[in-house]
């Protein structure tokens, strides 16, 4: 089902976790010399068409751009409208994830600026790409495939285009203050490292030298000070508020329930949490258990979040690694806790790394839109065949020690645990637990587990129960129809192939 | 003068400042992958030699070090012990810098465990290099130089053994607390980026994380805990104390007036200062100047002092970027001041990156062993032709904009300004002043300098003047006399050979 090549170049289809060992050396960028830069270290340049044109922008380029500004970034869609005037064909955009206000983009694969996309394909963009309208074949990463992908030399960026809250003439940069601050911007580093040329364009130039630098000025070829990178309002998530339903806020309950009971949960964990609303209401809730027993959370890692803030200043929590701030709170808290650190995703998540953060998890609590009987998951795809989500870092979550899917049994009338998913983008293997409204699936592998909550007065249940329940609700859901055509491709965190998703037949 | 081949590899001869262009990528250590790391995050092993071993320590490797703990480290002697117990042979020692504290390396130099050193051979080390002992031949390189080695492929470490006053168990590491505290690990930054194995030797290992992270557990394969890293109070720099000698006062006061008058000094500017005595005693005098005229300096760069710590305290300097700390007060400091700043060597020094910071420095003031009526400067072998110095960050500082080596003119009885230095360690045309007990040389390529000092009160006069002066109190000297045989070599910051060293003729 996998070809062996896409956009032309060869690929590795997925061969089992754990079964592809990467090979040779890491290469980066050219050996850059102080003779090609300022003496003076002053890399301002006029604009970003200027500072493109002296990175010499040409067809068939890969340009990166970091997604901290989330849906209020404005510089991305900048750069292809610059591309598109200058006449510039067939570039690969790799971004570390798409927003719905990078709808733009469209004009730019249609009118052949844009080849295709490295990158999430969220909303607008996923529903073109699965439409079939999208030139080459989209690739999906997870975040830590992103990083991983550039220290295989998978993909080599030759344009990295980083937007910068805070910036000096050097190019030392931070997401840490500046009107348009998003607290961190560890996602743009494996871009400043593995990049041919980088380009910082930043809304508040400081003198020299700005601290924390985030981005290091030694990798930066140019400055771009522009009026605005983005709008401070949209900078936040709108994923981070607790749920209001109380079909999800029992799910919650249910949850952090069986992750007492079972042990899982125990003083002193590590803790990956997501920042959907599902999430944060285990979040909540878990805290209140925490405050209750003295206890507390050791590390608690990903999206940060005003409720991550507050265990932290309440004491359950011991220390934040951020990853991205998905609010205001968690933007200004970075600023101000000692133990509210940066971690950027190239240390938290890469799986050719020597370790990274998620094994270490003792927790993690995901979505999925998709879960079958044989326990895989998906996030990429809804059960209609559209690509409207990226992966995002769940891949990377799904090695934690302890993984729980908490999702409702139907959502839009449509079940969401199936004999087989749409996408396959993590193997059942990983995944522990499936937490529902409706009761909670152990995975047969982990007995431990099965035997623990054996005389349990949960409702726990077995896969097959769930999906039965479901479909007595709203009946056999009906496959979806796809032509033969390929246009997009899942790679699992070791840069193999683990899935195609295919043109939706309309 | 400069063979073609050192130690069985291609060198290629200085060809003239800003001649030398590096080609091709920066290659890593081979692509790692977590499943040969333990999922749970604990890198820990029991011993240093388990350590070794387990990185596989083999005949003919290149190991390396860095020099945080200066004078009081128990480490990096201990590596050979083992290797030497082992009966390995041929090893390449690559440390940032070498201490009197390093004088056992001769028995395993001279036992064959290890073939030469790459790095500085200060004192008794420089001693055996000189009378033609070491079996190999030593290479010399700036700080800049050891980063742009490492870049440019011309070394490749295959274990990188960092000392780390503190570390977790996945290997994040500061030199910021414990009881071996030396405030910054900058040098080691780039060891952990580029060897192949890197091991972690730590006396005080905390939990996860270990924050900050200078040293990034990504990049570590073995955590080795021992009793003790090293003794606090030879981790302070002997060189760290104002000069009470009449003479070079006299040449601080001399140098702090020129720097006035010539209006290279002036409110908001970059120095780079070093910490030997005359240095520290112009800071002194600065600072007095600084704070009658209201002005500060922006930015002090270097390794840092309780001089500097005060004038950051005292409103005079407005930023410290440390790349290493000399004495307990820097140490603290940088905990504690804000805008005390990690600064590393990678970031600073490296000639092969996108810029760096000593081209941006108004000022550097340095000392030499040796200068020449052409202003060319020595500060690896003496007039007798031992080599008893290291470069440090010497050659990397000659890219400011204004140059002062302040120095006395006559040196235990020997001329300091010679016809020729005896190794040319920088070339003539980056040095611009020299300021001596008896008068100032202006470089006369610095017409601008000599014009607005051309009615000053101050000792200007010729370097062929200050050297007939210092030939009138002691003699010509005599020129030392070598064999043929090359015993070190020294790297201009591009990578060629600027001059070799011949084993002196006792």
């Amino acid at each position: 089902m996998i070809p062996t090549e896409i956009n032309g170049k060869p690929v590795i289809p997925f061969m089992g976790r754990g079964k592809h060992r990467p090979q040779g050396k890491i290469i980066g960028p050219s050996i850059p010399t102080c003779l090609d830069f300022p003496s003076d270290g002053n890399k301002t340049v006029s604009s970003l068409k200027e500072a493109l044109m002296k990175a010499d922008l040409k067809d068939g380029m890969t340009i990166s751009t970091h997604h901290h500004l989330r849906n209020g970034d404005l510089v991305s869609n900048e750069i292809f409208k610059i591309a598109s005037e200058l006449g510039i064909k067939n570039l690969v955009w790799y971004p570390s994830a798409s927003f719905p206000c990078h709808e733009p983009i469209i004009n730019y694969l249609e009118n052949g600026t844009i080849h295709h996309i490295e990158g999430s394909m969220n909303g607008p963009l996923g529903r073109f790409t699965s439409q079939g309208k999208m030139k080459g074949v989209g690739i999906l990463r997870s975040h830590g495939g992103r990083v991983q992908a550039l220290k295989d030399s998978e993909v080599k960026i030759d344009i990295a285009v980083l937007a910068a809250p805070t910036c000096d003439m050097f190019g030392n940069a931070t997401g840490q203050h500046g009107p348009s601050a998003c607290g961190v911007l560890g996602y743009a580093k494996a871009d400043a490292l593995f990049a041919e040329k980088v380009i910082i364009v930043t809304d508040n130039l400081v003198d020299f030298p700005c601290m924390p630098m985030e981005i290091e000025g030694n990798y930066v070829d140019y400055v771009v000070v522009v009026d605005k990178i983005g709008i401070p309002e949209k900078i936040v998530s709108g994923t981070t508020k607790i749920t209001k339903n109380p079909e999800r806020l029992e799910i919650a309950e249910l949850t952090t329930k069986f992750l007492f009971e079972s042990g899982i949960l125990k003083n002193k964990c590590f803790v990956q949490a997501g920042a959907g609303g599902i999430s944060l209401a285990i979040g909540q809730y878990v805290h209140n258990v925490l405050k209750e027993k003295g206890w507390k959370i050791q590390v608690g890692f990903g999206g940060s979040t005003k409720y991550m803030v507050s265990m932290l200043k309440e004491g359950t929590m011991e220390h934040i690694m951020d990853a991205q701030a998905f609010d205001l709170d968690a933007v200004r808290s970075i600023a101000e806790n000692a133990n509210h650190h940066r971690y950027p995703v190239f240390n938290a998540y890469n799986f050719h790394s020597k370790g990274n953060i998620n094994s270490m998890m003792d927790l993690s609590i995901l979505g999925a839109t998709e879960v079958d009987v044989n326990f895989n998951g998906n996030v990429v795809t809804h059960s209609d065949g559209y690509l409207l989500h990226g992966i995002g870092g769940w891949q990377n979550c799904l090695h934690a020690k302890n993984v729980i899917i908490a999702i409702p049994l139907v959502r839009h009338g449509i079940p969401v645990i199936r004999d087989e998913v749409t996408t396959i983008v993590g193997p059942g293997e990983l995944i522990d637990v499936i937490v529902t409204n409706q009761g909670i699936a152990i995975n047969p592998k982990r007995t431990d587990l099965l035997r623990k909550m054996k005389d349990s007065d949960l409702p726990i249940k077995t896969i097959k129960e769930l999906k039965d329940e479901a479909e007595r609700i709203c009946g056999v859901p009906e496959k979806p129809k796809f032509t033969d055509k390929i246009v997009a491709a899942v790679k699992w965190v070791d840069g193999t192939v683990i899935d195609v998703i295919r043109q939706v037949d309309e």
